[in-house]
């Protein structure tokens, strides 16, 4: 039996041997890299925490103690020593989540994969278990460099600072990244704090230089010595953390379990709130992740794990069309510029940002700031562009609203990963943006339909100045392009029945288009008429999809956004305003948190599939 | 004419002498406090950064440099400053707004009122400008301490930082408070530079202490000067701010006009971003403020100038209803927490915080710490009540959905300020906070219709443990209680005609419900039989509404938060979704931005008096 195979919980990592610690370290490298390459998954940031992860729960008493992780792709380690050794079936429908889980676990406490809230989590915690009376249980929060640059993860630091007494380890760990190289001020003082301890290499410079003046030297350096507390208070040799109040530990190197483990130990044997400064290489281990240019193999797909190969190989996907559509407006317009949150290559902005540097903005794990700088761009006569997830817009809402909205700027959101995107589960699902957006006055929605849609949209968003637009288009590959049979007001009507008359007017937004064609189909099949409309712009809803509706006996709309808020509520309440009372059918995604799955084992489960679509219309039209 | 007068921009700021400028602060103070007092609105701050604005204007050159406000109401000085002097509307419609308005001014920038935005919008604007090929304009921020506890502002300074060349001057307004005194971290740390300057410290004390060694004393202190760089490097004496890369001037004393022009100078030559730390006295210049225990007049009613008493004397408050009824609920349930975000009094949580001081967090200007930490507390096992203005849960949608609702967390979040709030203007109205409760899955959300109403709706939420809860409530006293007449599974009747026929379902949302019993007298009077309902729960929609209006020939729904995504829209889908097909009319807030006025003219505006309800609704039930 494995050292691996033996470990049942945090207890069983408790009594091993150092000898047998190393060996679990390699044997959990091994399984890793095996099991992920089959399944997909976050590799490269979990290759990285396998020492951090067996210090914790050697110093720590899980779940008595609380260990939290940031952005919780970094939490297989931590499912391993807590006893869930099946990966066969990881992020798949049924199998282990690809983040921590409450339903697995006693030893999971956030699921969510928003990243920068770890530290708020740990507050609360351990702040309730004071409260409580249970100051003798720890709270641990283990969160990336590229996480701290998030607004929330300082907003909690201010407040854990001033905590003199809470029992609270925050372990940066710290591998100079997040999805890609951190950067900013933080960026670079941890590179400061990484090779240099400020105080105690003051001590030692003043114990070597001023031993070398023979005289008094030796006493210059015990007075320095002597002074110590009050030296320390004047020139304050301290780092940022210190600066706001808060111990620091560090740095230790993240892939000696030792060293961790003694850090750790003293961490918690402080009383207060320290900061544990951990460093550790992502992808560690793994030469094909190590030596990966682009982001360590921060999240893979099918590889092979001999070359560190995709074997999945898909066409063109709805990203590659928005970066390349990006570049060539680009080249026609000095005035557009490009902003991202971290992720540079998954919005598609590489090559935008290699043709154009100086007008790329990446600014880090910051959507509330990406907002509001693009605000003050478009103030100073740009117009930029920001691609991100639309799940992170939620961390947006305000500034899109407020700073966009309100002051009319040309801000073009491009919304990547919207709908269902399948294995990471409820927190990365797109389906809450359509329903912010709607809320929001004077904002544009596009939800282009196919490839061929995504320049066009693009290039009506940029020419719009007086407000925000939003693009958005899900994870994946493009299908084949779907042409309008003809345009009505900026309308696409994509089917329709030969004599005019119209059973059912079936309103499709973007990804949904495709499958509504089949639902179409065989409502077609069984001799009833209906038309699919595109509205391409479907937010405010088009005038002529309200005129559409006039002559229809029963309106659908279908859409990969929540029910609640979405594209049909408002076609709903523009045909009750205009005083058309015909019945309208929502199809979306339910005012739910949807598990993770394939997108297409989702769309089933919530009866978005064509099938289920059509059975359901089939039912009210007869 | 007064030296005031005679200013109709900055040029003619610039034009006066040391002596004149003197004369103008005394000027602009008598002005502040005698206008202010009559008007209402942010006095203290305002007496605070009276020099401030004048060495901006006197050493940068608005509007070719740009000049942003965090927190646009600390602008009425540069109002004046830019030759705006009548204030006699200050605050009411057609009158100043009290934030600065684009409309207003070329030398206004940024409108809205949530904190901590300001440096965004900045490093927006100067980036824009040094893609534009404008590096030669310059860009300043305001920002008060407080502001800088938001994680917005950390996101931005982050990437400032790294801007090594922009020419962006951050200036600190450190008057030790926002609403209340700042706390955190941060705030600590800036007491330290507000008394220390680390380095330049150090180097005196060498020089002091060095020197009293007679024989090497004055070489080690060349020595050490000599090394300055060096040790510069190794002891990292430094601030936060600087370890963060960003250059920091200061502290300077805020009520010198001179000593602040020769920093902005300073600052405005240096050529990357600089950060000028400005302390400054809230309410300076005026006894009746600065002596004032509670926030030195942050805002005030209308005051007699001579005693600083308020003139108007409202009766009891929203808030006030729900600061005895948490107290109370305290008393008897010790698992009950509460949070605020710097606005300890306004929200109403003095009086818990007194009772229960280690049962209260105030969390700085910070709602989304304030949100994921009531997670946390929540999983410790506590109920968390996060009592905030409605406007700024917008800044935490992100974390209600993702902490709170996907973590099934028992939560209460108690909106104050919900609905038009008046002179405030578009950002403070808290208008679209049902909409976004509305999305959120598992989220039940109340509006109680008067006094008696919030202790009932407070007790419910805080018993419910697997989910969050939102119960909001407007500015301003509270009305007359409002009886049921009988009560249907929680739903409450409130008017009903004598014989059970119904002409029209009026569902009455929160402070709506007063005016809609007008209208259904009014209606009543012309022959029509109406049922008045207040859900009591509003969201998600009661099964009783839907029963109650499948008898109904028609529906209306009552409420102040915008109609996009609002309660009336969730009324008008249960009832398709239950093939209910009776119309329904939305009254609600417009899908726009409001400017300011009185609660009575802003509701006037938009349609939502009894009189333009009973007219639109006698028009559509004849």
């Amino acid at each position: 039996m494995s050292v691996l195979e033996g470990i049942q919980g945090p207890e069983d990592v408790k009594a091993l041997s150092r000898g047998e610690l190393d060996t679990l370290a390699e044997e959990i490298r091994t399984f890793l890299v095996e099991e992920v390459s089959r399944t997909g998954g976050h590799l490269g940031p979990n290759l990285g925490v396998v020492e951090l992860t067996m210090a914790i729960h050697r110093v720590f008493d899980s779940p008595r103690d609380a260990v939290v992780f940031d952005t919780g792709h970094q939490s297989y380690v931590h499912k391993l020593l807590t006893g869930r050794h099946d990966f066969s079936g990881l992020r798949t429908q049924g199998g282990l989540s690809g983040y921590p889980s409450r339903s697995e676990s006693e030893h999971d406490i956030v699921e969510s994969s928003h990243a920068s809230s770890s530290l708020s989590w740990a507050h609360g915690i351990a702040a309730g278990r004071a409260v409580a009376g249970e100051r003798d249980r720890h709270t641990v929060a283990v969160i990336g460099d590229g996480a701290l640059t998030g607004g929330m993860a300082w907003e909690a630091i201010n407040n854990i600072a001033a905590e003199r007494d809470l029992p609270l380890v925050i372990i940066v760990n710290d591998n100079e990244r997040s999805y890609a190289p951190t950067r900013g001020g933080l960026a670079d003082h941890l590179a400061t704090l990484r090779t240099t301890r400020g105080y105690e290499r003051f001590l030692d410079w003043g114990k070597h230089t001023l031993n070398r003046t023979p005289v008094v030297g030796g006493a210059m350096y015990e007075t320095l010595h002597g002074v110590k507390k009050g030296i320390k208070d004047i020139v304050a040799p301290q780092g940022l953390f210190e600066d706001l109040g808060l111990k620091y530990v560090g740095p230790v190197d993240g892939h000696d379990v030792a060293a961790l483990e003694a850090a750790l130990r003293r961490a918690r044997a402080y009383g207060g709130p320290v900061l544990v400064h951990a460093i550790t290489q992502k992808g560690r281990g793994y030469d094909h992740a190590m030596n990966h240019v682009g982001d360590q193999f921060h999240a893979v797909g099918v590889i092979n794990p001999e070359t560190g190969l995709p074997l999945e190989i898909s066409g063109r996907s709805w990203t590659d069309e928005f970066s390349d559509a990006l570049v060539e407006i680009g080249e026609e317009r000095d005035d557009v510029v490009a902003i991202t949150a971290a992720m540079m290559i998954p919005v598609g902005l590489e090559a935008f940002s290699e043709r154009f540097p100086e007008r790329t903005f990446d600014v880090g794990i910051a959507e509330q700031h990406a907002t509001t700088m693009a605000a003050g761009l478009a103030y100073a006569g740009l117009h930029p562009v920001v691609a991100i997830y639309a799940t992170f817009l939620n961390r947006a809402f305000d500034q899109l609203l407020m700073d966009c909205a309100l002051h009319r700027a040309g801000v073009t959101f491009v919304l990547d990963r919207s709908g269902i995107t399948g294995p990471d589960g409820a927190s990365h699902h797109g389906m809450w943006d359509m329903s912010i957006a709607g809320i929001v006055p004077g904002l544009r929605l596009a939800a282009p339909r196919d490839g061929q849609q995504i320049p066009v949209a693009l290039r009506a968003a940029v020419d719009v100045s007086d407000g925000p637009t939003v693009i958005r288009f899900p994870k994946g590959s493009v299908g084949e392009a779907i042409e309008a049979v003809r345009t009505v007001d900026g309308v696409d009507i994509l089917a329709e029945p030969d004599d005019g008359e119209v059973d059912l007017l079936l309103v499709a937004v973007g990804a949904m288009v495709a499958p509504s064609l089949t639902v179409a189909e065989k409502l077609g099949a069984e001799g009833l008429r209906v038309r699919v409309v595109d509205p391409v712009w479907a937010l405010p809803v088009p005038d002529a999809v309200v005129e559409l509706a006039r002559s229809a006996g029963r309106v659908a709309v279908v859409e990969d956004n929540s029910v609640s808020g979405g594209v049909g509520t408002h076609v709903s309440r523009a045909l009750c305003d205009t005083g058309i009372h015909a019945p309208v059918d929502l199809f979306g995604l339910p005012r739910d948190f949807l598990d993770h799955g394939s997108r297409g084992q989702v769309l089933d489960r919530v009866g978005l599939t064509p099938d289920a679509i059509s059975a359901r219309l089939l039912d009210v039209l007869r």
